[in-house]
């Protein structure tokens, strides 16, 4: 039983139906099929304001092309020391913005406050001697499984604008965000103050399938060439685009985010003595020590370790396609222990 | 009636199939799915011998990830002036190695020979003045349609490697170049002394998978690190795999370069007194003047231009989907200009 | 005797005088120290126009930085394929640009024609698929000892300016341009199109001191960001700019290119019956066979080979600190060839 | 009475008579000429070790480059969070790296513990998703003032060694940590573990001259041409060079020291109640008070403010040519406060 994370999960019937129907002879390459060309005005709809959207194929391709277009190659993208863009993109920002600079900063549960992100670019004075502060980057959820408020992402987005930053928001799983707080999508994000979005579906349930979503329309620059250079312009167009319309039309979105989050909901009440963070997206943290992590395991439960090693820290991810089984029986292993 | 190009092609039933039955539950993301892990053992069968392979979503991908893996930023690139990474990638290339410098080499049909590749790496000669060269990039089938037989193949990259160069092959119409020579696999690539394959399935009737082949493992060097920084390692790669097992261990792409080969070869017959190159591959390229171009949209059939501005050329491509009757129908509209 | 390169030159009187003079007490470093603070007055009374003067100690760094600035990433540079940043920088365009491409251009004796430009741009229509034209590189003397005329110069920036690029010069060697030609240096420059010019010192007399000089402020944008993260803001910039004030205020710029000018056409006239290209500034490149070279040679004379290999080419450069006798004796060598 | 920075400070008299001295008639460039050819035989004596060094104009180009050679593109760099490639250099190891991320630790008085390097290394473990550990780089004297012992470099070195990293000291300050801890240079260098050296002179009473020093050939690879391609291989390279050899030759490397550093112990001795860190080198951190800093002010001497805004903290630079009266002075002034 697998609670490995939300990557490991299938494509969502819906999604895979709709690759399925844009299957229907030849249609032009590189967006200009009808399915990408629908894409703003769909996503336009989602978000309650005119967008500019741009698919790819990856959640790193849409972070790392959103930090570029918005950093220059000496600026600083001020994030959260745990962020996925810290962590696990290999220096894909480094590499997209030819050298810009994250600059890190802690915070309690994955999320960072005003007075952090404050203090931070205090200490990072621009002259021609230093990198200069450009982006401010959020992650909705957060890494670490909990959900800004949106006042808490108006306060930061205030403030970096104040200071002349851009603010992007890495929502590789937004959907889960917007379901557990029941907010709008515009909530969370521009009216919230968010300028760029790294929309992702497929960890809830597309194949591939991300949009660069640009609520300023003066922002997208050379968007569009730094994704072909990059060699994240699909050619096929349709089929990346028509996983986003399925996802966002048909309302999957928010059922597949909210199935996984109640799952999410019942490991962390099982778990509770053991929380590190609270559940408010489909990821759970917990402290289970070695032999905890062990009676789990030899029960056939699969997971990631989390932390520092022998931090006896663990992961456990609720996809939309986790079986209620396997729920059932995760809590009932995390109550013996 | 569509002869853009073979990107607007649709997703043959094998390979939907295949992504329909990778459909099933979770599988472990990052290339540690089943599907990825035999890709290796696969595409060894295939090309006849052990292999190293990494499924990427685009050529671009594919080709830019490959050059930068061999050569340094300072490095150069031999390539035909006609060559994708040339005209088509938005300097991917450039982009992926840090710097790189592509040298042009003219030639016929989009073919390099010999005796011009010495001339470029003459020309050249490398000191600390000078970018070093590096990598000698060949397309097959060529940009303009025509397939190197593998004794030009053998001589070109015995040139390139005793004057220290990798050869890497653009093969994003391989299936296509094959097909028309009745080759094995092997005799186009590592027999002929290809280092490093760019393996084109999208143009041929995959969603958007392609495989950067290695077939020396000493070559890999970073590329995995590489790949990832580049956004281009795929979450759910398991629909990637799968694409590409089902493409190679059906046989269907042979089948679907036959059926494309097949068109061109009628409507290069059709068009003989008009043609700019030998139809070597699914691309027939053509003079028709603007009069002869008009006349044919006139009746419906859709296609790029060529060439300079009013140089009255054109590119018809025939895809693995092409109707009959189109074809039919734009032999017949061919035969009367 | 040596007619290698003015890079071998030593350090002229006015020059070296200045840099003691500014070797008084402490000074502020990074540009604010007084000479620095004078340069663009005292350049703008050169050029009779204001501009944005920047020192940096190579020709290297004055070109790659110049165009890095007026190149995006995905920019396309139109260069004379002889450029000294085509082949004598080691890629250095393509580092600082974080990979723009030089699109090379053909030419008699080191020229770019009208014609030749519009071919070449003609031939490279932007697209998504493309990089985009950003740049004219012009060289001036050219990498072939020739020099633009100033309605040459005006002809070329009139069609670069109306496709949108900017115009660049490379003026490792301008103070021989002027020379030869007798203009005002407004002529050769702003006047003729020209908005950022690489002003090179250091072949003509000084230690290590160039300027990049933008005729259109605008155009400076991040410039100084640049410099700096390239390593190329000179800390103890006194000494730097102090060489550049001595080299336009004094005079000397014209008087040590005039010197070398006149070595370089007595050269000439000695050689006049293996000229490869008009003698116009301080080189004299000449087809002397592989025998007339080593009796050269033999008597004492060193210099560089040129072209490809046992093509019997030569480049005599005359630098201003050339002594009469070495001239002299060369000329007589010349001729009993 | 200035205490700005060492970079203000002017060239010494050795210094400069060597400039003079190698200004006779013409001398090959780039490297080719005899100061440059004998450079490698001079520092390995200094260091008593053969060495292979590379002179270069800017300290900023000395520790880019040098961190460009011993990274890849992906890789990370462990360094101080106040090191001078931190804040100083505007992001040039990224763009030098072509994208290298700097791994921030934190230390009192500018040091790394090899505690805090281990639990960064711990913090960091490399997998195909991170960036992957490459180098520390460690800076002597530090940005605080202060100077490794031998066996607090060795220890660093060794568990950087053992984790497979390079080891790169920034020097730009060595000649003040050596002088004042009295070491052979091999002690604080490549005896204690350091592979590369960024060796400055600038600072200490050069022009402008700094050298790469590579204690281990086999780490040089491609430096040569990455010093090219960023401009920074000087044409006429005598005149760099020069001033190398006549700072280590004339032994003036270590009396500027010593009266630099002797100078900043009177100042310190004077505001012994207000410092930050131990003065160990020619730098002097206090805390003033904005009033302490007026009233310093106020009497004719000029400092940079240090630390956050009000933060009443101030830096103090002795240069070796600042003058017995203007220390005596300040010595006089901090005492009144």
């Amino acid at each position: 039983m697998r609670f490995y994370s939300d990557n490991t999960a299938s494509i969502c019937p819906e999604i895979l139906a709709a690759i399925r129907e844009a299957n229907e002879g030849q249609a032009k390459a590189y967006g200009e099929d009808p399915w990408t060309q629908r894409l703003d005005a769909a996503l336009g709809r989602l978000f309650d304001t005119p967008v500019q959207a741009f698919p790819v194929s990856t959640g790193t391709a849409a972070n790392a092309l959103s930090l570029a277009t918005l950093s220059p190659p000496y600026g600083a993208v001020f994030t959260h020391e745990e962020a996925h863009i810290v962590r696990d993109e290999c220096g894909a920002p480094e590499f997209f913005s030819a050298g810009a600079r994250l600059v890190l900063i802690a915070g309690e549960h994955g999320k960072i406050t005003p007075d952090a992100l404050a203090r931070a670019l205090d200490a990072n004075p621009p002259s021609v001697h230093t990198v200069q502060p450009s982006v401010l980057s959020l992650t909705q959820a957060t890494e670490l499984g909990t959900a800004y408020r949106p006042q808490e992402l108006a306060a930061l987005a205030e403030l970096a604008h104040r200071r002349r930053l851009k603010v992007h928001m890495d929502g590789a799983r937004i959907a889960n965000a917007l379901a557990f707080l029941g907010c709008h999508p515009a909530e969370l994000t521009w009216r919230a103050g968010v300028d760029v979005l790294s929309f992702g579906a497929t960890k809830n349930g597309a194949l591939a399938a991300e949009a660069v979503i640009f609520f300023d329309s003066r922002l997208v620059a050379d968007f569009e060439l730094r994704r072909k250079r990059a060699g994240h312009l699909i050619s096929k167009s349709r089929y990346v685009s028509a996983q986003l319309l399925a996802y966002v039309e048909s309302g999957v979105w928010r059922r597949n985010a909210e199935r996984a989050n109640a799952f999410a909901q019942r490991i962390g009440a099982a778990a509770a003595a053991h929380l590190l963070h609270p559940v408010e997206a489909n990821e759970v943290f917990v402290r289970l020590g070695e032999a905890g992590k062990q009676a789990l395991r030899a029960r056939g439960f699969e997971f990631y370790d989390w932390g520092a090693e022998s931090s006896g820290e663990a992961r456990l991810v609720a996809s939309w396609d986790q079986t209620e089984s396997s729920v059932a029986a995760l809590c009932a292993a995390l109550g013996t222990l």
